[in-house]
């Protein structure tokens, strides 16, 4: 059997070539123009064919396509048909679906999810996890990932004010509970990697300010990061800039601001159309993407 | 509008009449007899069949059951159906549904999931979370659980050998991390709470030593535990009996020990139809009950 190509690989190609941004697409149906909704029988159906219309428009500046699974699941199996949908025409376009699912689970619970969305219905090339549980929860999901040359995003650090309730408490042997989740990410980096040096955990690290971000990053050195919370969440280009390595390792998540780019841009909600909240779409995308780029030549610059 | 009766008040009283054991579903197609598998066209078909004449069989001595989703996620949309239908007949009987989904996210990512498990398609009476993220990642849960009377158990301290890793660290402040995350479950206790003393928020507490178990009841006073780890994990009836009060205020999961009694009872895979493997599961729950009821007896008479 020829190894599949690991994920980390495909993806460094990808932030190379297009920039780091990933698309969120936690589509809520509020989110779509009221005549794309209203031009479907179903909602399930407008949701699908937005996000299609979003994942063509924004494929030229994206790294990859983070789908979040609760909008979906929010509407019972048929929302998940359209997750599944999503995420299975993400990749027949050759880009790199991220499924945002946090599953965290032991055992043969864990190893049931990881073939749900390693190599199920709900395929997906990277998936982000819950680590609470203990290292015995991501094993089952690394051992199928190295299989199938896919990737993982441990949480580790989040952008939520609710971070410092239990990720942040401070350890009796230093540091806090994310800096020891963190360093165990990192020890498992080895599993998988790829030729361009990352491995096939990776870790989900929110922006933050600049001593925390230089410290989490050196220890996460050759990891993998997915960046949340930038835009809505208070994060901007040089916050998320600090994360990365040399402009590459991470990938940075926006989802609402393209997705509602067609409002934020003025356009009338009574005639908007899917071609135009599309082209929105693209125009903030490629403009996040401009800014993210600016960050990291700007931090290449002064060091 | 008048107040729905609160989940853990029906719980309590389920405990009181049938017992502590919660029955689990984590069934997988493995887990039947050939010849029920080979009866249906569907592996789905299948699994609900088993799941119905199970639910029918074990219900005189269950508190509750608890629906495992790995298990139907990892059949894709078509499980899902079954895991939706497995809530909605359990619930049709007028017994209590436990959604083992262990969800973790925030803000409005949390209340998309809260919608679709607390009265959405996939509607159940309690669902388990993972609190790593921070108490606003179950604060729309509790939000909605509180309007529409449901129940919730974050995970505190787990079963598993990893436990170790992340729930067990020692803080700065003194305990661990599990300890803290008891306490501030504990101090959400008031939210929702039913006429027998219970909050709408529970909490997963695994079997473990003595000492350990008594200071973790002694802080989730009035909490309601789910506790995991019976049987297959390790834990026994005593060690169970230890972190309910007074024999509830916590129910016991099993999952593979009912699921395959018929074959722990040496049925002849060949042979063994649902009816027998159903009254297989209905014995083995009576004896677990049994069991439990017995310990917590002996821990009345020697405190």
């Amino acid at each position: 059997m020829i190894s599949p190509e690991p994920a980390s690989d495909r993806l460094f190609d990808a932030v190379a070539s297009r920039g780091p941004v990933c698309v969120g697409l936690d589509t809520a149906v509020e989110y779509l123009p009221p005549r794309v909704l209203a031009a479907r029988s179903e909602p399930a159906a407008a949701l699908l064919a937005y996000n299609l219309a979003l994942v063509e428009a924004t494929a030229d500046f994206a790294a990859c396509f983070k789908v979040q699974i609760a909008y979906y699941e929010e509407l019972g199996p048929a929302g998940l048909e359209v997750y599944a949908k999503t995420l299975q025409f993400i990749r027949s376009r050759g880009c790199i679906a991220v499924a945002d699912i946090k599953r965290g689970d032991i055992a043969d619970t864990a190893a049931r999810y990881a073939k749900a969305h390693l190599e199920g219905a709900f395929e997906a090339d990277f998936v982000t996890l819950n680590p609470y549980m203990g290292l015995d929860s991501l094993e089952p999901w690394l051992a199928l990932a190295e299989r199938r040359g896919k990737g993982l995003f441990a949480l580790v650090r989040t952008s939520n004010p609710g971070m410092r309730d239990f990720e942040g408490l401070e350890l009796a042997a230093g540091g806090r509970v994310y800096d020891e989740v963190a360093r165990r990410v990192a020890a498992l980096s080895g599993r998988g990697r790829g030729e361009r040096g990352y491995g096939a955990l990776g870790a989900v690290v929110g922006c933050t300010e600049r001593a925390e971000a230089a410290s989490l990053r050196a220890t996460l050195s050759g990891v993998f990061v997915l960046i949340p919370g930038y835009g809505t969440q208070g994060g901007a280009a040089e916050d998320a800039a600090l994360l990365l390595e040399g402009g590459n390792g991470g990938v940075v998540n926006a989802s609402r601001s393209i997705l509602k780019a067609w409002s934020a841009a003025g356009l009338d909600p009574a005639t908007t159309g899917l071609e135009e909240a599309a082209q929105a779409a693209r125009a903030a995308t490629e403009t996040m993407s401009a800014a993210l780029l600016a960050a990291v030549a700007r931090s290449k610059a002064t060091p």
